[in-house]
């Protein structure tokens, strides 16, 4: 039985995710239907990916800047499927300083539209190119229905917005984004995933390819938190913009954007979590430490004081030292918050110059002497960090099912969770044919899937490749 | 005559901002009436306030968090100074998902009701307090003029909320906010400032009491960037929110708020500009140290090469190996966006063994071996941060006038530019024909100002301190 009262992770993921969010503190709803309030410790992770990517994108070479929140509605329109596709999700300000507006704005759902005017204005040479920008922001998408974290009206994210004078160069952007997106999962979330390009359906409105970074739930449902997007030329020649080449002649840039949002906070509570809440990467986690005195131990009380001071030099630590609590149900607490690795000191601990550090993914207890506590704990977050990056590696190849024949196909939509690899003839009505009848949709052709000659699983036409179908979030 | 296109720093303060924040790249006017856009080099400025800020922020125990940015116009009406403060400023979303609202909403102009609903949800025991929450975020409220930083539609904040047990307890930190804003100016941004309390009439709608930091700018308007706000029970009442205290009795907590925006950059722009541009104190400039080989000299541009590299490592750097611009145009360039430090080399000087250094605020130009470089450096930007900050200090301690009848004061606001020190009763109508009258507004009660009888400079009513009076922005 859970320790906390969850419901059940492996019959009931959705409730126990609700339960977790909301136990943990990670986050609540908001009193406006669709929106959410991310509470600190949930805050914290948001925060802990920002600095491990900011780095990564000024690397690169692109600044942060910041664009308007408020978007005149005309300036979507210019990009037909651009408006087509977002219409239906925008909030609309009408009013504003006690007045109805002349024009109605749209309350950001993505800024391509807000930057390129501003980049059509700016450069006009192909000395300015490359153009870098990035922004960290709210985003605004209309959901009917909330689920925290995974869909929910507002959310935060990052948005990467470059333009350059060949396609060639922005491909390699398009592509160096996805994989920084790979690299923050893997290293800092501790989440395995499969790199892919999006099918034309379900690619970014107005666009002109989309790679995603898909990762696997253990209820077998496919994430999607990140995207890249090759915009062509369609933008750029959607609002006439053009930069003088170096021949003196005009020239639509090759645009992309790319963006990474605190959806991907929902894949790292599922990923790794158990029945006993959450399971936190150390790399990312708010407090990697938790020093647990045993209540009314006093001896204990000032030992932890010492090692919270010591140990907050090198790590996130905690000191927990709330009164009115027994030691049972402060494990608790911090095993529902997933803080990797718990000490627990008691006076005898002290007087025997030992102590006890406890993992919270495999659970284990080890006594070690004091002396060895740096290089222990050391140790450990690396293996806590590693284990959980394999474990998840290794969920997600076991749930990879082929199926070669459309039988097989929905019988694995049936039985298994997970993706199926399949040839797919790549046409519409086939996607969509597959997604009524399994309710599967196609989540990628991974960039490294092999040239593999077969035939479409549904209609039986020639297929090139094996896409990744799914369930998706 | 000025090296680059700018109106005349002193006689022309205002056409001067404007053409230096659009020529220097810092921010630049949106399509929407009333916004902006930051640009990269203007957004670095708010990093390294946010770097600063939160550091001292997480120090004192406030965590962030992320309230939602849509709130329902019920909410405001709660609290009836606070609707009537806050609705003529307000952008309102009146559809959603394509379809007309139920409810309008308002687009976040301060958290304060949205943040305390969830206060009065989450924390019900003393055991809960204090609380303290902060958020880094975009806030709107609408303005019929657009003066870029100053006053805009949209702007950039932290806005802290904090409840606690005693009126006391909040007050401290009411006051902590206020001089943390005071140490972030002073040491971060080299400006000096007022620290007060804002009159009745212009203190935060629904607040107790307001703080204020005020700093005097070249035309002799004063600047406020920033406010801590002792809210007493105001909010906790409206929204009927209690906690059992330690006798078990139902106490409202005492709350405060404090935020400090991106109108702070305004300040620092015409604090230390000049006739030339920018002038950035070292220790906020995004660029410290600007290297300028001069163009087609081989071996400067390999020795400028190596410096850069060796320099990154302790400085914000950056290397202007730009081809196709004179050594001329380039030093105007970082002039113009205030870099404190500039390195000039050319082939002779490397041969030489010797580097110009230039200093931006003072213009002076120093010849010195390379070998003390990064020791010439060290002391030349810690020079130029403490000028910029005493000359900033000494010109408003310069122009701080004291007025002891109505006709001084008159005449003092005739002539010149300055806070003026005199005494006041205190009463809404004084204050309001002495701005009739002179345009001057109370800027605030100093908390240092001694006790000194006197008469109110306006009525003759007594007083017992004298307020500083000015011009606003």
């Amino acid at each position: 039985m859970a320790k906390t009262q969850l419901a059940d992770f492996n019959s009931n993921l959705s409730e126990w995710f609700n339960d977790v969010v909301l136990k943990a503190e990670l986050a609540d709803y908001a009193p406006v239907k669709g929106c959410m309030v991310i509470r600190p410790y949930g805050y914290s992770l948001w925060e802990n990916i920002q600095k491990f990517m900011d780095v990564l994108i000024k690397k690169r070479g692109v600044e942060n800047a910041y664009f308007p929140l408020l978007i005149p509605m005309s300036y979507f329109e210019k990009e037909k499927e651009h408006v087509e596709g977002f219409a239906p999700e925008l909030a609309i300000v009408t009013i504003g300083g006690g007045k109805q507006l002349p024009e109605k704005l749209a309350v950001r759902p993505t800024s391509e539209m807000m930057m390129y005017d501003m980049y059509k204005k700016w450069f006009g040479s192909w000395r300015d190119l490359p153009v870098r920008l990035n922004q960290w922001c709210n985003i605004i998408r209309w959901e009917k229905r909330t689920y925290l974290f995974l869909r929910t009206s507002e959310f935060l994210w990052q948005e990467g917005h470059c333009a350059h004078l060949t396609h060639e160069e922005s491909i390699d952007e398009v592509m160096w984004a996805i994989k920084m997106y790979q690299q923050t999962y893997n290293e800092l979330m501790g989440i395995y995933g499969i790199i892919g390009a999006k099918s034309d359906s379900e690619k970014f409105a107005g666009g002109y390819k989309t790679y995603t970074f898909e990762s696997l739930m253990p209820n077998g449902k496919s994430l999607q938190a990140c995207t890249s997007h090759d915009l062509g030329q369609n933008f750029s020649k959607s609002i006439d913009w053009t930069v003088q080449d170096k021949e003196g002649k005009k020239a639509f840039p090759w645009q992309n954007s790319w963006g990474y949002s605190t959806r991907s906070i929902g894949g790292l509570i599922m990923a790794h979590g158990d029945e006993n809440g959450l399971v936190l990467p150390p790399n990312i986690a708010p407090i990697q430490v938790v020093i647990v005195p045993i209540p009314n131990h006093q001896t204990a009380l000032a030992k932890s004081q010492e090692l919270f001071k010591e140990l907050s030099e090198k790590y996130r630590v905690k000191l927990d030292d709330h009164e009115g609590e027994t030691a049972g149900f402060k494990f608790n607490k911090w095993e529902l918050k997933g803080v990797p690795l718990r000490l627990e000191i008691g006076d005898r601990d002290v007087a025997a110059g030992t102590i006890i550090i406890s993992r919270r993914d495999t659970g284990e207890k080890i006594t070690i002497t004091l002396s060895n506590l740096t290089s222990t704990i050391d140790k450990l977050l690396t293996e806590i960090q590693t284990a959980l990056f394999e474990k998840h590696k290794k969920f997600t190849l076991d749930h990879i099912f082929k199926a070669d024949t459309y039988d097989e196909f929905k019988k694995i939509m049936e039985t298994s969770r997970g993706f199926i690899s399949a040839h797919w003839c790549e046409q519409k009505n086939c996607e969509a044919e597959i997604k009524t009848d399994t309710k599967a949709t196609t989540r990628c052709l991974p960039i490294d899937a092999p040239e593999e000659e077969g035939v479409c699983v549904h209609c039986g036409q020639p297929s090139h490749h094996r896409w990744l179908f799914g369930l998706s979030y």
